[in-house]
């Protein structure tokens, strides 16, 4: 155990909830605590290419990023070079300048590049750096063609060759037969990054470490991608209790509870979706986004999963939706609660329209509209179908149709048996790019189908700015967006109730009927 | 794999979360979501003795609630009875008559008291049912002399013999000696209920059933005492990936979502508090009081557990709170943002007060009386020692004295060295016996000390009615509790600023100055 290095990669890999930009307060608190702690090396974050897409400060870690913290941290610093992204001329422009402000050169090394990833390192080798590998997908390996024989090219040139658990979903008995495999066809030292999607993350890098692993990695509330890795403070305290390592647990307790606000903001950690995905070797990134985004039910993501474990793209496929008819108006109905508020008046204007349909991008206010003698669309995206069987209490006679986002869906296909024969699906989405699968993208792409010249919104409510979960933030400008995007060439979208959309005419209701 | 047969606990070991009340439509759904999922058996509460004091539906599990369950679960249902609250001539009242409500009587036994467990397995043997000891503190069963060498009485009398892992501090290498060692001695089949404070409930059950268990347990969403136990939907989909289990992931899905608002009301699940004490062995029951309580941060508490693991009861002992003069009136300042919101009159009415003191029951509103010329106690309670030095950029002089609980503090002592000689101790709380460290407990007995006749209170706004967090609504009734118990002998206290407490009397500062 004395031998054994430890590296806290926080800020890097955690990185991708904050999309690397991280509080000052914060890094500074992360950084003077980890001077206590008996931390090896700290990876603050990724050096990279220039990318067409903001990503922050800790994507980048520019010079004076690394000198801030050189001046605070003692530890040695670390940095992750995406394999993928770098090639050998990056290197200079990228790393010639810094070997002072650098200790530890990581990459992150797709199996099937491995030789490209040697090339790499003896350029960052003859700069001076250590060099280590971080080598995905270790539950694959055996897959890749000769992969175990080559792997003698990282002898003199990589100091640190990490198995990397990228799916969250390896066992302690396969993390011992890997580390021996590896160790003996190598002299560099062999490192662990586990993921925690089975809350295997702790025991895989205890049984890393006794089948002879020499460097492993944690982050402070298992902070990372997904599912987020294995827990600093729960490496340490066992290291502690197991081992006798000293750990000062008042620095401890300050740099964990100084993360609780950003854990209770973005809710990383394991859930069912990421234990399914783990348990199946299917990768995270697709969950992730699933996860954070409100509108799918745990339900959904994990029916999502079980097709792609099945290799099942999708299961039904409908009819195309080709209204027969045509409206001068619609009304889409969301999810807020103004459209439950105002529902009476809503109904008694809509009921006077001569020529107007409802379409309803969530099923959440559906029973408010059932006497409503009109066209009734209902958008059936991510779990809908679910929500709309169980607003129904009064069967499902005002629906018109179920329209559905188009064939392939990612998340699978739920529609009550019902409604089989009233659903169909859309072929394409011709006014944004962004999204294909939102409430939003569903109820505004059936409003051009419907031909409508007037478009009202009811129950788009928009977040206040004291929202606290980013979730509802970022759902928030993904609607602005898409409203904007469909105004440029569709007409104004008008909300009948109070809205905090800016970009949404507003005309109220009751100055209508 | 076939012939392990699986137990969910979720409404009997969750209870502690919620007194053992649930919301009858989560009930509800939990048994039906149950009902497509390869569970054997449901454990739905206790059965038990009347105790004195208020505890739930599913802690005594009458007759009409087994009867309900019944109605809606096909599966085989247990009760959990504690041996240590239930003597042979309890089991005729307790279980006499239902054998037709209940399949598996499990008792949770003390391995000290063996011998008197056996007796009631063998009276409940007698009265039908299926019997499983709940053997519990398995990491010290080889301190108990000639444990291993009574466990053949079992033979015959109980069908499952289940290790706890009460700390949640063992590892598999422990499971696999000591399921090995039991089923060497007995012919029952052997369980194994695993906690989760060190993330090892999965990798330790599995262990256990590789090592020949044939029942194991696991709850939603690990919902269950202090850190909680397995999550049932991370050996389902475990199981599921690794040996074919069939699992209706809709179904677990369903119910993973339905216990969501709880977990979110209750926040169980491990955290460094109850690693260190599951690293450590340490009971989870003070744990969980701590971490439920908001005032104790965790570094506090991390430090009272490693004074625990380290036989440290206390580590300094300061002399005797005896003031030398006293007061007619104080003011007790509190942590609620009226204490800010209204400084300046609170300051202008403080100064023109010709015998007043302040008590700072919590130092975060400190800075805003800084200037004032009076004399200022400070109480020392949790983590406030810490919290008064960040509070404090101008230093410490306006503080008069610090005033800590009594001798010895189970969250041990943290008082900044600038102001050790400035620190006392109470030596007893009069007022009330119900809490001894609470921050109001600590200003109220101070006032009484520094024989007030007036007592005034700011910062005291209580917690509105549509608090989501369970413990505010919890603190909020115990200092309601406390304001009642200190006015039975001690006077009326008055609220100078807006409060929500009913007990108290409101004075507006404005009406004063």
């Amino acid at each position: 155990m004395e031998s054994v290095k430890i590296l806290d990669c926080t800020l890097r890999d955690g990185g991708y909830y904050t999309n690397w930009d991280f509080d000052e307060a914060l890094v500074d608190s992360y950084l003077k605590s980890c001077e206590s702690l008996p931390l090896d090396y700290l990876e603050i974050g990724y050096r990279s290419p220039v990318k067409s897409e903001y990503l922050g400060k800790y994507f980048y870690c520019p010079d004076s990023v690394l000198k801030a913290v050189r001046q605070v941290s003692a530890k040695k610093i670390a940095v992750l070079l995406n394999e993928k992204d770098v090639s050998l001329d990056d290197l200079e422009p990228l790393l010639g300048h810094c070997t002072d402000l650098i200790d530890l050169v990581r990459v992150a090394v797709n199996p099937v590049n491995f030789g490209r990833a040697v090339t790499l390192a003896r350029g960052l080798k003859d700069m001076g750096y250590e060099v280590a590998f971080n080598v995905m997908y270790m539950s694959n390996w055996h897959k890749v063609d000769g992969f175990f024989d080559q792997l003698d090219q990282v002898n003199g040139l990589v100091d640190y060759f990490y198995l990397v658990d990228s799916f969250g979903g390896v066992y302690p008995d396969d993390v011992r037969s890997i580390v021996t495999q590896v160790k003996s066809k190598i002299n560099s030292k062999v490192g662990f990054h586990g993921h925690n999607n089975m809350e295997l993350g702790l025991i895989n890098t205890l049984t890393a470490i006794e089948a002879g692993a020499e460097i492993v990695d944690a982050t402070i509330r298992g902070m990372g991608r997904g599912a987020g890795n294995l827990k600093m403070e729960l490496l340490l305290t066992c290291l502690s209790s197991k081992f006798g390592l000293e750990v000062d647990f008042n620095a401890l307790g300050r740099v964990v509870a100084a993360y609780g606000p950003l854990q209770d903001m973005h809710q990383w950690g394991t859930n069912l979706p990421y234990m399914v995905s783990g348990a199946n070797s299917l990768p995270q990134k697709d969950v992730m986004e699933w996860v954070s985004k409100r509108f799918y039910s745990m339900n959904s993501i994990v029916q999502a999963l079980n097709n792609q474990s099945a290799g099942v793209e999708d299961n039904i496929k409908f009819n195309a939706f080709s209204p027969e008819k045509s409206y001068q108006s619609v009304l889409i109905i969301g999810g807020g609660p103004s459209a439950s508020d105002h529902a009476a008046a809503l109904n008694e204007w809509a009921s006077k329209e001569t020529d107007l349909c409802i379409v309803h991008a969530s099923s959440k206010n559906a029973n408010y509209y059932i006497d409503l003698n009109k066209d009734q669309f209902f958008c059936l995206v991510g779990n809908e179908g679910h929500r709309l069987e169980d607003q129904s209490a009064a069967g499902f006679d005002f629906v018109s149709k179920c329209i559905l986002p188009p064939f392939p869906r990612k998340m699978g296909t739920y529609v009550p048996a019902e409604l089989a024969e009233k659903s169909f699906e859309l072929q394409k989405v011709q006014f944004t790019g962004k999204v294909k699968d939102s409430h939003t993208v569903l109820a505004l792409q059936t409003a051009i189908e419907l031909g409508a010249r007037n478009i009202y919104l009811a129950g788009y409510d928009g977040y206040s700015g004291d929202a606290i979960r980013q979730v509802e933030l970022e759902m928030a400008n993904e609607n602005e967006t898409l409203f904007l995007n469909f105004m440029e060439n569709h007409g104004t979208l008008t909300s009948l109730t109070p809205t905090k959309y800016e970009s949404l005419s507003e005309i109220s209701v009751y100055a209508k009927i």
